[in-house]
């Protein structure tokens, strides 16, 4: 699957949250899976129900009113001949259903939290139950941040679907600390707003609307688990980055406003070169001209992750604002993105 | 207790709702009650906890910091010399508890739909089991709306506060079904609009913030079960009113539209003074003079009902326009109104 | 043009306002018009502008960061050589400036009121200054509601397309009024509600976000300018209909809510039936199986209307639930529709 | 006035924007008040007119129906023997009419920016037109933070109401830079979200609810005018503090999230008693025990500031967040609070 391929057979499984809805929207509309819908994949066990009841804002797309979700059955898998599976699934139980998957022969985009950390310390916040299998994957494992790592997950089997937060942080970041121009010793603070689209689709307290409506609330302050994610692919240790995040009233969108201090004074020019320079080729991002900012509305519903900055007048305070939209490029469509490097297809292609 | 008291003990069962937080407040606030916070009660056996623990948004009111909800016990409300306890609990206990409080001497405001219906019919809804006890006490129950029965409220034993989307559209119609005004034959439509506080505090696929933010819907639509006391309270035939609730993406707050014809061509003036005349004495219902129409802004967190109406220029089909706010005049306001009647204070006392 | 062509040239004038923008997103998507992006034209004589800085959103879509708006020119339209032109200009720029573009041997697709109301008398609400040219054109000026005029849409030069509330209306009674199934002596009642964008784009203090959010109010209850359509697509008088908009605290959607009764009693079926089979090769209406009904949600952001229905238990009380989006199905989409038809190609092209 | 009045004579200028609206019903609602409602003034030589027209959610308040906003008239507040008069008038209106009230022999409290800033550069920001007799009255303006500065405010002649957002951030941080617990090499971050109202009642761009519902944008970034009141009452040069403001989607509240490293590894103990003891008399504040954190439903139409914290394990980094309404505590309860102490009375009287 290195080399471009015409098309391939795709499966979710779990397909009745809010990521799994847009990434079965997203494969509907791909332009490269017109003739081969997805393959639906609900509990091992569970019963056979029209897609359209789990996910009613998708009828009226091609095929989603004759598609059905099965339960999940490997042999399925192999007997539909399946080249990628999508897990949608709980971290534990996308642990547990790797190692079989890769053993059949299927690659893997994997979108929880199950297989992004290679440090152990840093994964036991997801509390996953391994078995030795598992374990011996995790080298393997592939953080699926096309921008920071596109060829190796061109041939990667198994790639690690990166986290919502993580995402809007790392993107923001990346390029100026590669360039080795943030003065790590005074530390970097992330301020990030999410909204309730990112706390799932189950009822509680939290996100009943009486809760969340006209209000906004800190949470996780010093313990969100999307942190570790930040700590491994920007290589940087737990005092020199503060991440907080809060909880925004409205559906979906992020917005992470990031504090840093350069390591010499610099000049707008040169921090825009730096983010110009590094998103160049990467038609998911986009670098707004300085002093314009990103705002949520900008994105929401869109695959971009869009990236902003303004220096303070003394050239060595810098305020960069990045926004997406959590279930898109904060997962989703960055899913479809691995997807399309992983056919060898144009990385944006249905994104657009 | 049909003269005028200085002041009464209140004793509260149902604290942890929105209703009954709010009750709780209009109680701390009460001008009459300063001395006297209300008893609270909880669940029969479960642990005592602080006010502020099920209600933050109470703290820094008089007493609210010091305040207890304790488990609920007949010889407690004794103890405490007990006048008058407000039941904010689920329909079936309402319905279990009221014969003892009766029988203990205590007068009850019931908040829940148990008393609220006289014809055994319309009950049906509730799913009520009913001891021989309760069927004797429901011709004691009086319907809770101060603007229609007043004096009786005054004397009663038993009240039956009313249902929010019912208060908003009796108080509109009454005055003018009183006078005769409407064409019974021709039927009235009430199209009727709710905050999602009314729909209660368990979390539900519904109240979901990702379920009800940026959206309307239709529910229950020939079968509410406030319909019932439309129909009593106005007496009315099913088929002569016609009510739709929605599910308005807000907090709080209801809006009913109301459209009927009159039995002859009427002028502007003669509806306005229908409901003028018929309010004059009612401090918690304001008419506004047409074409000007109530809003949600204008009622949320007050006691108030509006009233509003413009008639077509041929002078026969009439809309109504009813707002309040659900967890006040709709129901924590009312009761409290409920209160100071049965108390012989003035009916707005604490509550402008 | 009746005949299919491959592809055709087209201009978009008025292109700030919220309808004007969501139909560039629509040409720029279009299968049809992907070597040929609209030609934009902003007010004559105004300054050339980038479209990203009009419409920040459209960002991205091919075409649109290298589109500008340029100033109206009519001699500009003929040396583009362009075909149909689309005009989202205020009502009394359309009224003035379609006769020239029929000289000019262009069709025209007019999104506002200008055009769509064939009797002078409610034609008066838009308070049109009229040259004689422009009244001569009135009666070739087709309704641009495909569903009901596809045919005559097809070979139109002058398209009038409808209004948001009028569409979400007349699609749901019309398959009951052609079937003679509605008692037209009783009466029809329409509650709308609509979201902040139908309010249009100059800030007011009507949509100042402290006036909209968390509120809910009626207008223009007995004069709603969208309601001289209804009455004369759906053939009735004002006394027969009776149409209440609100404006709703959500950016996009209209729910409309209809009550009427039937002529005799009816039965579930028979209803589902009469609007099954009017809409059974109509892909932009989608009619939900009773009880089902549609709600905002499902519909924005798509070029749906959905239709739906509830029938009283004596079977004569009907309540009809429609939901669209105004900006697509109640504005762009539905243009987009009109110009399909008026090429010859599918009507739901690059709308679903 | 600096010993306990019974009672005293208001007037307010500037009646119509959304604090001022706060502030009349504060009043009107003042137990000392009762007797006496506020001389309401509008524009020099505005024509006179009700209250109810300008802010008609204030009607049913005792007073508020009878109430008339009469044109600006230095006579009339000699007449109606004014003793303190609140200015939320625009800064510069502010700045030109202090001179000739105090002439007059009235107090002030200013709720505009034109007062709070005793450096000249950082006033700057408000591009005041001054005359001498202004320059000469700012050292006498008292910054109106009555945490900080409440002996000094029951005796001053002028106070100048503080900013929303600064209120927040220096409540926060004024307990820790006076105990000389923070790293100011390192410098404090301070991202603050506040609703629309703060952004002023005049239809713009950005208040327009397409603009503001769904979305959230930094603003500001490096110049917002409450940086300079930050500066001067915490003592801090323009590089220790970082302050950020975004425009959040609801209509009011701030929270304010405060990134700062502590002088030496401290204890949650210690920051709490810190707090603690700095509140220990200001009823107006509520400090959380760590890890509880306040939100933005806690602290809506209250009159609090809530403050919370949390720190790292190792005990050098200190997440802060601080809430409170931004048209009560952040102006017109903070105004009251003001007028209580300059008359002699409870500080939050009329304010819980």
């Amino acid at each position: 699957m290195s080399k471009t391929l015409t098309s391939i057979r795709t499966a979710v499984a779990g397909v009745s949250g809010f990521a799994g809805g847009e990434l079965v929207r997203l494969l509907l509309d791909h332009p490269r899976l017109t003739q081969t819908p997805p393959l639906l994949l609900g509990r091992s066990g569970a019963e056979t129900v029209a897609l359209s009841s789990l996910q009613p804002q998708l009828s009226g797309l091609p095929h989603a009113d004759d598609l059905s979700v099965v339960p999940f059955d490997w042999k399925l898998l192999k007997e539909e001949t399946i080249d990628l599976l999508f897990l949608a699934t709980p971290h534990q139980q996308s642990r547990e259903d790797v190692p079989q998957a890769l053993a059949q022969g299927l690659r893997v985009v994997d979108l929880s939290g199950a297989w992004r950390l290679h440090c152990e310390k840093n994964r036991a916040v997801y509390k996953l139950e391994d078995a030795d299998a598992a374990a011996q994957l995790q080298t393997e494992a592939v953080y699926g941040s096309p921008e920071l790592h596109g060829p190796r997950i061109a041939t990667a089997r198994l790639v690690a679907n990166p986290g919502c937060y993580a995402t809007s942080i790392i993107l923001a970041l990346a390029p100026l600390l590669r360039a080795n121009l943030v003065d790590l010793d005074h530390g970097i603070v992330c301020d990030a707003k999410s909204g309730v689209s990112g706390a799932g689709k189950a009822a509680t307290a939290a996100n009943h609307f009486m809760s969340a409506a006209d209000n906004l609330s800190a949470y996780a302050v010093f313990g969100h688990r999307h942190t570790g994610e930040m700590l491994e692919q920007l290589q940087l240790t737990g005092d020199q980055i503060q991440f907080t995040p809060h909880l925004l009233p409205i559906p979906r969108g992020i917005l992470s406003t990031i504090y840093l201090r350069l390591n010499a004074s610099g000049s707008i020019q040169s921090v825009q070169s730096c983010l110009d320079d590094f998103y160049a080729h990467s038609p998911l991002v986009r670098v707004r001209r300085s002093p314009a900012l990103p705002q949520i509305q900008h994105v929401v519903r869109t695959s971009f992750c869009d990236l902003g900055f303004q220096l303070s007048p003394e050239g060595r305070r810098l305020v960069l604002v990045s926004c997406l939209d959590n279930l898109l490029k904060g997962a989703a469509s960055q899913a479809v993105q691995n997807m399309n490097l992983m056919a060898g297809w144009h990385e944006a292609e249905g994104l657009l």
